[in-house]
C-alpha cells in the first residue's frame, strides 16, 4: 500500500480527501467489478451488472479512498492517539461533505446511520408526540413501515404528479391540529419516475406539515438539494451510491432529532452517566448528531460515503444525468420494441425518470425471465415486488397474478415483474447486452416443462 | 486486483472463505496499519497502537477478504443476477461461521447489526412483555442504557466474582414472577478482568431468568462458547474483532426474537405488505433472522466478521491467549515498579483478565499523560472514563476528582484513567515502548502551566 494523502506523517489537519477523479470522455465511472466474469450459458461472460436500484457497484475511486484510509483506522471520538484523532477528524469531514453534497442549511443536522431504512426508522422515533405521518401507498417499504404507533392517513396511489400534489393537499386540509409528517420518494425504485418533491413541499409547509424524503433511489442518479427543494429531511443509503460500507445518512432539521430520546442508547450518546442515590443509573444525553450514533462509530462506512459524494460532485451531475438519459432512451427505445414488453408506469411515459425500469413480459414470469438473463447470459437484474407490493399490485394489476412457472398457479416467488436499473458505472455495452439477450429470449419464449 | 477465491467462473457453492492464515511462528497477526509513522516529539515514529479496546486495527486477512470480494459485490437476498447469488451465499455462510465461532446451538438466531450497542438494544427491544432486566452498575453504558421503558434491578458494583454472583442470586431470590433477563459483561473494557459468566449464568437458570453476555471485549482475546457458558444470547462488535466495516451480531435463542416485532421495520424484514379494504397498510413478516435486519444487509461488514472469526479459529485460540498473557504480564510487571501508577482493579491483582489495563498516575491527569504518550512517542491509548462512568467513579474513588491541569479544577476531559489496551496485533515491542515512556514521562512529569 502507498503513502496515503488521507494522512501523513502529518498532523490531522491535514487529512484531504484525494484529487478529483478523471473519467476519461463521458465513460463510465470506473467501478469495481467491471471485468469479473460469471457463467453464462455454456461458457462466461463479464458480469453486467443491471441491478443497481437493489444495490450499485462500488466506485473505484470510493474503494481507493477506503484502501488508503484502511491502515489509518482508528477509534472515532475516543482516544489520544494520532490515528484516533485523524479518524474523528475524518468522520466529522465526512459529515460535512455529506452535508455539502445534500445542499443542508446551517442549522441542519446530518446523522450517520446503516441505511434509509435506518434512517427513516430513526425520523419516526425521533417525531414528537401526536405527529400525524402523511404517506402514499406506492411508497417502499422503508417508508410505508417504520411509522409504529404513529397516526398515518395513507394516500391513494396516484396516476400523475399533479393528482400527487392534490391528494397530499386534499389530505392536510382535512387533518387535525398538531405536528404533521409527509414522508416521500424522490424517485421510484419501481419505475424510476421522479416524483414532485418541490410541489409536495410547498403543499406541505402551506399546511404546517413537515416532508421527509426518501432519496434513495434519487442521489445515485441525480443532485438533491434540501434547501432548494425546500424538504425538512432527506435519507440515502450509501450501498445505492456506490459506497456499500454499511453506512447510511439522514440529514435535516435538528431541532426534533435533538430533543428526542437518542434512538440507540449507549455510549458515545451518552454525555454522562449516574447512579443516583436510589440506586437507579440515568443519563445525561448529547444534543449533537451523536445523540443517535452510540456504539463506535463506522468511520469506514461514513468515508465512503463522503468519497462517493465528492466523485459524483467532481465528475459533474449535469454530466452524470445527460449520460444516463441517453442510456435510458436506449433502453427504453430498445422495449418498445418488444410487443410482449409492458413498462410499468405511474405517471405516463413522458414523466421524467432516472435509470430504473420495470416491466411484464407476455408468457413469463418475472423470476424465468431474469433467471434466464443471469444464467444465459450474465445479466444481473432483479425481480419481484421490489419491496413496494401494494405498488406493484396497483401497477400490475390482473398481470399480478399471472401464471407461474409451466403454466401452474404462481407460486409467491413468481408474481412481480422484472426490473433494469444501472446508473453511472454502466457502461453503454451493457443496455445493448440486455436488449440483445431480451429479444433473444423472446423469439425462443421460456424453456420450461 | 488477481482472480478471487471467493468467487470463480464458478457457481454460488464454491464461494469460499481463503485458505488458513500462516503467522509465522509465535509473532503478532498481521493487520493493517503496522508501519504507518505518525508525528512523535520533533520527528516521526511507526504508530502504537495500544487502543484495541476501542477499536481494533483491520487484520490483513480481514483486509485482503474483503478486497478479494469486493469487485463481486452484489445486492443480498435480492436480484437474480450471478453476483447477487453469490453475494447472498457468502452473506449467510458468514452467519454460519459466526454460529460456529460463538458455539451456538442448533436453534440459535444470528443477527447481525451495527454494533454490540445495536445488539444489546434489538435485545431491549425483543424482550417479552413485562421482562425484567438485572444489572451491574458496573457495566459499560451500552449494558447500562438500553433498557428504556424496562423495569431494571441495579446490582451494586461487586469487589469478587463471587460477590457478583452472590449479588445476583440474592436480587433474583427477591423478584417477582415474569420474565427475566440478565445482562453481564464477559471482560471489563476498563480492568480486562474476567467475570464468572458461566456461575452467573447458572444462577440465572436456577431462577427461571435468561443471561446475555456482552462479548465486545471478550470475543477478541477470548474464546467464547454460548452452548458451554449456557448463556442465553452474545452480543459483539466487528470493530473490536479486527473486522470495522460497520457490522456487529447478536446471536442467541430464536423463540423471543421471533415473535417479538422487527427491531427495525422495511424491505428485508417484511414477507409481505398489503393495503386493506380499509385503505391501511400492514405487514406479514419473517419469523427468520431477517425480520430484524430490515434494509440491504451490510454483506461486506458481515463477510469480515465471518473472515475474522475463521483468521481467530486457524490461528489458534490457546496460542492466542498466552502470546496476550505473556504481554500482560509483561505489561503489568512494568507498571508495577511505577510507584505513581495505580492499576484500577475490581476484583484484586490475582483475577484472570485480558489484555486491558487502566491506571492512575499520581500527579498527572489523565489526559495530559494520554497526550503526552501520543504526542512525544507515537503511542495511542485511551483516557477518561471509557463509557463506563459508575463503574469508573466506583473505582477512582478521590482520585476522580484529582486536580486538573495546571493544578486547577478538573475539567470534565480530564477525570478518569489511562488505558493500555492490545490484542491479536499488538508486537511485544509497543508494550516495551509504552513502558519506556511511561518512565521518561514520569522521571519528567507533567510539561504543565
Amino acid at each position: 500500500m502507498s503513502a496515503p494523502t488521507v494522512a501523513a506523517p502529518a498532523t490531522p489537519a491535514a487529512v484531504t480527501l484525494r484529487p478529483p477523479v478523471e473519467t476519461g470522455g463521458d465513460g463510465p465511472l470506473p467501478v469495481l467489478g467491471a471485468d469479473v466474469r460469471v457463467p453464462a450459458g455454456a461458457g462466461t461472460r463479464t458480469y453486467a451488472a443491471l441491478d443497481y436500484a437493489a444495490s450499485a457497484p462500488v466506485l473505484r475511486r470510493v474503494w481507493e479512498d477506503v484502501a488508503e484510509y484502511a491502515p489509518w483506522y482508528g477509534s472515532v471520538h475516543r482516544g489520544a492517539g494520532h490515528l484516533s484523532q485523524l479518524s474523528t477528524d475524518l468522520f466529522e469531514r465526512s459529515r460535512a461533505t455529506v452535508a455539502d453534497f445534500l445542499g443542508c442549511r446551517p442549522d441542519d443536522d446530518v446523522v450517520f446511520t446503516r441505511s434509509t431504512t435506518d434512517s427513516l426508522a430513526l425520523l419516526a422515533a425521533v417525531l414528537p408526540a401526536g405527529t400525524r405521518v402523511f404517506v402514499f401507498a406506492s411508497e417502499h417499504h422503508a417508508v410505508l413501515l417504520p411509522w409504529r404507533g404513529r397516526a398515518v392517513t395513507w394516500l391513494d396511489v396516484p396516476r400523475s404528479p399533479q393528482e400527487a400534489v392534490a391528494l397530499l393537499d386534499h389530505a392536510l386540509d382535512g387533518a387535525p391540529e398538531g405536528p404533521k409528517l409527509v414522508c416521500v420518494t424522490g424517485a421510484s425504485n419501481v419505475t424510476g419516475e421522479l416524483w414532485p418533491v418541490a410541489e409536495l413541499a410547498a403543499v406541505a409547509h402551506r399546511h404546517g406539515a413537515r416532508i421527509a424524503l426518501d432519496a434513495a433511489q434519487l442521489a445515485p442518479h441525480h443532485p438533491v438539494d434540501i434547501g432548494a427543494l425546500d424538504v425538512d429531511y432527506a435519507a440515502f443509503s450509501g450501498h445505492k451510491l456506490y459506497a456499500p460500507f454499511g453506512a447510511g445518512v439522514l440529514a435535516g432539521r435538528a431541532d426534533w432529532l435533538r430533543e428526542a430520546e437518542p434512538y440507540l442508547a449507549g455510549g458515545g450518546a451518552s454525555r454522562s452517566v449516574v447512579r443516583g442515590a436510589d440506586g437507579t443509573v440515568g443519563a445525561r444525553w448529547h444534543t449533537s448528531a451523536a445523540r443517535h450514533e452510540a456504539g463506535s462509530p463506522n468511520v469506514i462506512g461514513a468515508y465512503a460515503i463522503a468519497s462517493a459524494c465528492r466523485a459524483l460532485t467532481e465528475a459533474g451531475a449535469d454530466r452524470l444525468v445527460a449520460r444516463e438519459q441517453r442510456l435510458l432512451d436506449r433502453l427504453r427505445a430498445g422495449l418498445a420494441r418488444l410487443p410482449q414488453v409492458r413498462v410499468l408506469s405511474l405517471f405516463g411515459a413522458d414523466a421524467p425518470r432516472v435509470g430504473v425500469v420495470s416491466f411484464t413480459v407476455s408468457g413469463w414470469s418475472c423470476r424465468e425471465f431474469a433467471t434466464a438473463l443471469a444464467d444465459e447470459y450474465g445479466i444481473g437484474v432483479r425481480d419481484g415486488l421490489f419491496c413496494a407490493h401494494p405498488l406493484l399490485r396497483a401497477l400490475l394489476g390482473a398481470d399480478a397474478v399471472a401464471p407461474g412457472a409451466c403454466g401452474g398457479a404462481p407460486e409467491e416467488g413468481e408474481l412481480g415483474a422484472v426490473r433494469v436499473s444501472f446508473g453511472a458505472g454502466t457502461p453503454c455495452g451493457h443496455i445493448d447486452r440486455f436488449l440483445t439477450a431480451a429479444e433473444e429470449l423472446l423469439r425462443r419464449g421460456p424453456s420450461r416443462c
